[in-house]
């Protein structure tokens, strides 16, 4: 990864807001201007250097995956070490990631750093620049999209009625593992029958019904990137309204992508997607907005729900998901992941959207 | 779960704190206080009444877990709904979670509430509860460590020379699914030969080698309590050297556990571990503390580490876990769970000690 390229362009966000340094923290943003992977970390940039804190459990970790900064192991809390860093600074403003930092977090920032520090909190700075993936960020991603359609085209296959929710998980996720994910992306949905109604229905010990709808919605993470699909297949005769929904919410899915090009708004492609289930009546079991961005973390900025502006640039990395939910009877979502390119996008998810029947 | 119960325990800490209302937001405190397992959830208390906020996808799930609590399913931001109700009642002192609220969420609390409330950043006040098991927590616990025993079993079949660490990871975490674990309670560390010495060196796709320690580090999440068991393995001939490392890190794992007594403080406990291995010239290889909480979480209260002057009680659920790394070379870790009795440790885990070679 090119982090010096990042750490420029940073300091440059950095310079425009008048901050003299800036305090990492996030998990994923520790990655992305960094490499390190592990958990109590903090990044400092301050006159033109990057250091890294982290403490003795991760020496070795730090020392392997930390580039372009300057490793600090920290006997006791990182922000003390920092802190005497700082003080070596004179009056300096300061930036932190406000929607990653505790209430309790800042008000220990103030008593330990020196006092002619000023703390100056910030949002989405670092994710403005994460939002654009560059070529070898869409090569990981792509790689991640792949494999999450590999096992789960392998988890597919052990779906059938008596069979249990977890145990269709476990075999999704035993077969990332065996082909080298780091784990999965978030906790696996598998919900069968009437629980394909829950719009965030994790695996349960609940069997597999003789007749209905089963989403899987799954994504592993690969080399620090995360995947993201979801599928609806159906066990048993399939009725005639369940396969006008199926294919409603298909429709629905492929308007979205349709929808998707560089300076069109988040909100134009969700509601290119409502706007097919809302003419016959479908948009109120659409519950949730229409996807998301994807890359390090499984949910990063846009979000394409209702009326938002943000605008979609060449290289955002975001999910297309439509889905309804009829509580009592059954649900459908039906995702892939996409490129936002200048003329439109292009899918990377490689598994059919037919209706499969089981 | 006896709800009502925790409801009147948690009110009369917040009379003692002059708290009119309380909203909790912190997943595993909404979890303890009302059942709620999902995301995007906030508890609200006041004036003797329990209310919880979701958004749309949760509706089934909320109907379905919540208990004791009304549910209001909200249309947009949580604390704009909530921000409704505490308008109707003229002047109050809010509590919140200053340790799970960021400086932006508390920011947005100050704009959206009706100006007569007064937010109060406490901390750790629900915890204070938590730290104490009742009996069907136990309970669960138990069959959380058992279940993480029983999976712990079948994977250590798996490990010979050439096996990636990922493979023995997933055949771990496949094992959990499939006897209806929930999902692990942190990523599985399988950590062979020289990467035995990373203290948390989650599976990578490294083989095994023909010779070294494997330490295996894993937990699962059953009807949402987790487990912690971590044992270390020697492939291949072992050296007398590596021996008595092993049998170091056990005494020192004994000597912890035999500290454990309701009314001992927790750097007791830690001290009890390190001095075996202090004699020996090995603690300087000991970078982390002794041992923490386990419930809901994986990491909880109390942390046994150095000169902690928290005092155990009976009924906190902990681990015992020292271990030493050597940078190069390899490492080994120890961990049991046990429960603090008035008169000492009863040990949940049921897994064998003894050096196993393989």
């Amino acid at each position: 990864m090119d982090y010096p390229s990042r750490h420029k362009k940073f300091e440059q966000v950095m310079a425009e807001r008048r901050l003299d340094g800036f305090v990492v923290t996030h998990p994923a943003n520790l990655c992305y201007l960094c490499g390190y992977t592990g958990s109590n970390g903090m990044l400092l940039s301050i006159s033109g250097q990057w250091i890294f804190f982290t403490d003795g459990r991760y020496t070795q970790q730090a020392n392997d995956e930390v580039s372009g900064a300057r490793v600090v192991i920290a006997k006791g809390p990182l922000l003390i070490e920092a802190a005497k860093l700082l003080a070596k600074h004179g009056s300096a403003a300061i930036g932190f990631e406000a929607d990653n930092t505790s209430v309790a977090a800042a008000a220990e920032m103030r008593k330990l750093a020196p006092r002619k520090i000023r703390w100056k909190a910030t949002a989405g700075l670092i994710m403005r620049l994460r939002i654009i993936k560059d070529a070898e960020e869409l090569r990981l991603i792509r790689q991640a999209v792949d494999l999450g359609a590999t096992v789960y085209a392998q988890a597919v296959k052990a779906i059938r009625p008596g069979a249990r929710e977890s145990e269709i998980a476990g075999k999704l996720e035993y077969a990332a593992r065996k082909a080298g994910a780091e784990g999965m992306s978030f906790d696996t949905i598998v919900a069968a029958g009437k629980r394909s109604a829950l719009p965030h229905g994790r695996a349960s010990t609940q069997p597999i019904p003789r007749k209905g709808f089963v989403v899987v919605d799954s994504g592993v993470i690969l080399r620090g990137y995360c995947s993201d699909l979801t599928r609806t297949v159906h066990v048993g005769r399939i009725s005639r309204e369940h396969r006008q929904w199926y294919e409603k919410v298909l429709q629905a899915e492929l308007a979205g992508i349709a929808a998707v090009k560089s300076g069109v708004t988040a909100g134009e492609v969700d509601q290119a997607a409502r706007e097919v289930l809302r003419r016959d009546g479908l948009d109120r079991y659409f519950t949730h907005s229409t996807g998301h961005g994807v890359g390090l973390e499984i949910h990063e900025p846009p979000r394409l729900g209702k009326g938002q502006a943000e605008r979609l640039e060449p290289g955002m990395v975001i999910t297309i998901e439509p889905g309804i939910y009829v509580p009592g009877k059954g649900g459908i979502r039906i995702e892939d992941m996409v490129v936002v390119t200048a003329k439109g996008a292009e899918i990377l998810t490689p598994t059919t959207k037919e209706l499969i029947e089981l």
